[in-house]
Formats: C-alpha cells, sequence, structure tokens
C-alpha cells in the first residue's frame, strides 16, 4: 500500500473512532467536553496527513514522529490534546505499513520498529508530552518539563521502548509496545468480524464496550484510581451480559450519561480502537 | 499555501459540512439514509486527498479532476453518491487555491479557471456523471450515457463552462461557475462572521438555513418541481425570522424531520457550504 493510502488509513481510522456513538464517556459525535468538542478530533485528524504520510515513508524516529503529529494536530484545531495516545500507536503501526501488504509482515514489523527506538527518541517524546498538555502518572523520577529528565535520559541511555516498559504495568497503551501490539489485532479482528454482521458505527461502539469490560482504562485509573477504572470495566460488561446491541443501547446511553457526568472518560481504550480501526483499513475493510 | 495544506482544507470541508447538526433534509451526524451513511460521506471526504493534492498542485484538466475525485470517492466508501456538486466546485476552487495567498486572487484564478475549461473537459464530465450515477435534468439533447453525445461535444467544440451555462439557469451549482462562486465566497463570508459568535457547527447550520431561504434547491427541484424547492426555502426563511438558534433548534429539527420523512434533501445547498467552508479554511479560519 503506498504512503498517501496509509495516511488516509490513519485519518479515516481517527475520524471513525471519534464518530462512533454511544461511546460511553467519551467526544462522539453527540458529545462534547467543555472546551474540547467533536469538530477538534475531527480537524486534528485530517490535519496529520503530512506526518502520517512521512512515517509511511522514507520517514523515520518514532520520538519526532510524534511530536510531529502533535504539532500539525495544533495547527488546525484550538481544542487542546486530541489524539496523543492514539499517535502513540499510530505512528509505529504506520512506519510498519509503510515496509507490509499483510498483518503478518504488519505485525513483526511494529515489533521491531518500537524495540529499535532509541533515547533520542525518548527525549521527542518528552518534548511532545509537554507540548500536547497530556495528564500522565509520575512514575519516575523524571520531571516532564524538567531540562535536567533530558540530561537523565541522555546519561542512562533511556530508550522510548524502555521507558514504554517502565510504564507498561499501568499504562495500556505502553502495554501494546512492550506485548507486540496484541490488543490493537484483537481489536482490528472483532471490528472485522462485526462488520458483517452490523454497520461500522456499532461495530465500533460494540468492540470499545469488549475492550473496556476486559481493561482497567489507563486514562480513568489516572484521573481516578484503579477503584474506578475497574468499576467501569465491571459496568461494561454487565451491560454487554444482557444482550445484542439494539437490545442494550439505551443502556450503554444511560452508562455514558453516567460516566460524562462524572467527568470518566475512557480515552485510552478509544486510542487502542483507533490502532485497530487503523490496521482493520490497512488491511482493506470499507464498508 | 501549499498543496498539502489545500487538500487538507478540503477534506476538512466535506467533513465539517456532514458533521453540521441538524441540516434539514439532509444527512448529518445524526441522520443516515437508507444505503447513504454519514460514514459514507466522511470516507469519501478522506479519500479525495490524492486527487485535491493533485488539483492544488500541478494538476490540470477540470473535468478528468472531477472525475477522478468520483472514481476515488467510489474507492473509498459503498454508499454511491456522496460529493459529486461538491467536487464540481471543489476542484476549480482548490485549483485556484494552489496559485494564490488570497481571496482576492482566488476568485479571479477560479473564474478564470472555469471560463478556460475545454470540451476534453465536458466529455471526461459526462464520463464522471454517469460513473457518479447523479441525478440530473435532461435539458439538452444529451443523454449522459449515450457515446453520440461525447461525439456531439467534439463536433460543437462544447466546454464545460458552456454546458454549465446550459445549464445555469435551472442548477445552482452550474449558476456558481457562470456568476464567478458568488454564493460560496457570500457564505465563506456568513460562516466566518458566525464563527465569532457561534461555534463551528452553529455557524455552518445558520449559514445553511440562510442560504436556502435564499435559493431554490437544485437538487429539490429535480427530484421534486421548483414549487416544492420553493416551499422549502419559505419554510427556512419563517424560521430563521423567529429568532436566534438556541430560540429556533427546535423548529429546525422538526424542519429536518419533515424533509427527511419526504425524502426532500437540499443537497445542492449543502455543496456550496462545502466550497464555502474550504474558502473559508483556505483563508485561514480555525476552530
Amino acid at each position: 500500500m503506498d504512503s498517501s493510502n496509509i495516511a488516509r488509513c490513519a485519518q479515516l481510522a481517527m475520524i471513525l473512532e471519534v464518530s462512533a456513538t454511544p461511546k460511553p464517556g467519551n467526544i462522539d459525535r453527540d458529545h462534547n467536553y467543555s472546551g474540547t468538542r467533536f469538530e477538534h478530533f475531527l480537524a486534528s485528524a485530517v490535519g496529520v496527513y503530512p506526518v502520517m504520510e512521512k512515517a509511511a515513508g522514507s520517514g523515520s524516529g518514532v520520538g519526532a514522529l510524534i511530536r510531529g503529529s502533535v504539532l500539525e494536530s495544533s495547527k488546525w484545531q484550538k481544542g487542546g490534546n486530541t489524539h496523543f495516545g492514539a499517535f502513540i500507536l499510530l505512528v509505529p503501526l504506520v512506519m510498519a505499513a509503510g515496509k507490509c501488504e499483510d498483518r503478518t509482515c504488519l505485525l513483526s514489523q511494529v515489533k521491531k520498529i518500537v524495540r529499535e527506538t532509541s533515547s533520542e527518541d525518548a527525549i521527542e517524546f518528552f518534548r511532545a508530552f509537554s507540548e500536547a498538555k497530556v495528564k500522565v502518572k509520575q512514575v519516575t523520577d523524571l520531571d516532564l518539563n524538567d531540562q535536567s529528565s533530558i540530561k537523565k535520559i541522555e546519561a542512562h541511555r533511556l530508550t522510548l521502548f524502555k521507558m514504554m516498559e517502565i510504564s507498561g504495568s499501568y499504562d495500556i497503551i505502553a502495554a501494546e509496545w512492550i506485548n507486540g501490539f496484541e490488543k490493537t489485532f484483537d481489536c482490528a479482528i472483532s471490528i472485522q468480524n462485526k462488520i458483517r454482521k452490523y454497520c461500522i458505527n456499532d461495530a465500533v461502539v460494540l468492540t470499545f464496550m469488549e475492550l473496556l469490560s476486559q481493561n482497567k482504562d489507563t486514562f480513568i485509573q489516572t484521573k481516578f484510581d484503579r477503584k474506578k477504572a475497574e468499576e467501569v470495566s465491571l459496568m461494561a460488561k454487565k451491560i454487554l451480559e444482557k444482550g445484542d446491541i439494539d437490545d442494550v443501547r439505551d443502556e450503554i446511553c444511560l452508562f455514558d450519561e453516567k460516566l460524562l457526568k462524572e467527568g470518566v472518560n475512557p480515552g485510552s481504550t478509544a486510542d487502542i480502537i483507533i490502532a485497530g480501526l487503523f490496521v482493520s483499513l490497512f488491511e482493506g475493510m470499507r464498508f
């Protein structure tokens, strides 16, 4: 697949994810946060095209490409951080896609790309973090706005992969890097199976609910705590057990309203859905 | 502005238009037709990137680029014709944008580009028409699926501009070509004025309602008749006279439900909104 096709798959993955509704707690076509709206996500997804095209083509440097995505996104919308977590997954996937034609290759290439990241990638990622103003858990003695942290990265030759290893125990996005994008590819399989029976919106909503029921969302855990994230997963699980989407759509909507009211947004789950949609579109899924 | 920026402005214009809701009678984020859904418009908008980039850069041949857009759109979605009318306006605007930095230049360039179209453009346009399966009024003795019509175009040296002149009396899209994209630029001014007070969604909805109230929609006129198109415009006018968007949002929703129920979709009005959004984004509008 050529670079332009791959970049458009990345754009469309972000656009389909944010459009899918009801997607409990998150921004979707029917729900905005104050300050960040549905349209900010659309503009961000459109805006990052050239960085994704570069990643799929001659581009190298995972950290610089993630940072480039954050900067390009912010040129196209004023809603703040929209896709930081998604870029962490999309950039290596898009780079791998540029070298591949099928899933087996994509899987082995993306593993290779993340393992081969350098401390230069870690530094660029660090800079992108503060530029994107992301909420993160402080686990190391690295301060994200601290110039001396960059020196520490250099001194310890801390690669971006190593940083993800440190966060991987509690961060489902970082864990994707460590575990060979396992959930991403599971998502892709789930979406492609579901689209045989459901419209694209419902295929995404159901896969989102399943993923949420099976994993504590990192964004919730960071903003609230582990218990809250577990509670939310259990609620998603209970709803899914009650029946097919048309039987539980109203319950998903109530769940959505509840989470939105409490400010509980499973943003990391949404990021993995984007990665899964990207893999599906790369594999030729159309609707 | 470089070609990639211009192509992304075109993508985002199409995406913002179809997302805006409530947009009476048309597909929006909350309304689908049977067979054509919101997501088909999103995928089409994403898909046409390379044709728009080409149009903004080294591309020439308005007819071939419109046809290229139709073909590329259909590779990314299975919902049928989504953006044919929009491409008729976007392609010359995007070509002009590639040569310009401001509105004055854009206006004079786009006029020049449409006036200089050839009969080769007319033939390519003809082919795109049948490929897109567009509903059209039969005004000339040209049959859109007729090979002999192509010979007639060649024999009479009928340019694409001349074809638009023939349709311009009843077709608001064709009329844009003839009248120097007057409504497109009015739309752009309206959207940019409204975004100072309203969110992007409401700026688009209000401009759509105003445009609809002022012009009989060609798509309605073709599908139904002149009287129906006049009725719809009058209804839009009466709603707007009642107050600001928050006062009349419920009435716009009822109007929307009524038109959807009757199968009345002001598709041509939507196409001009896309063109107006494109000009606004080209001029640097962000939100």
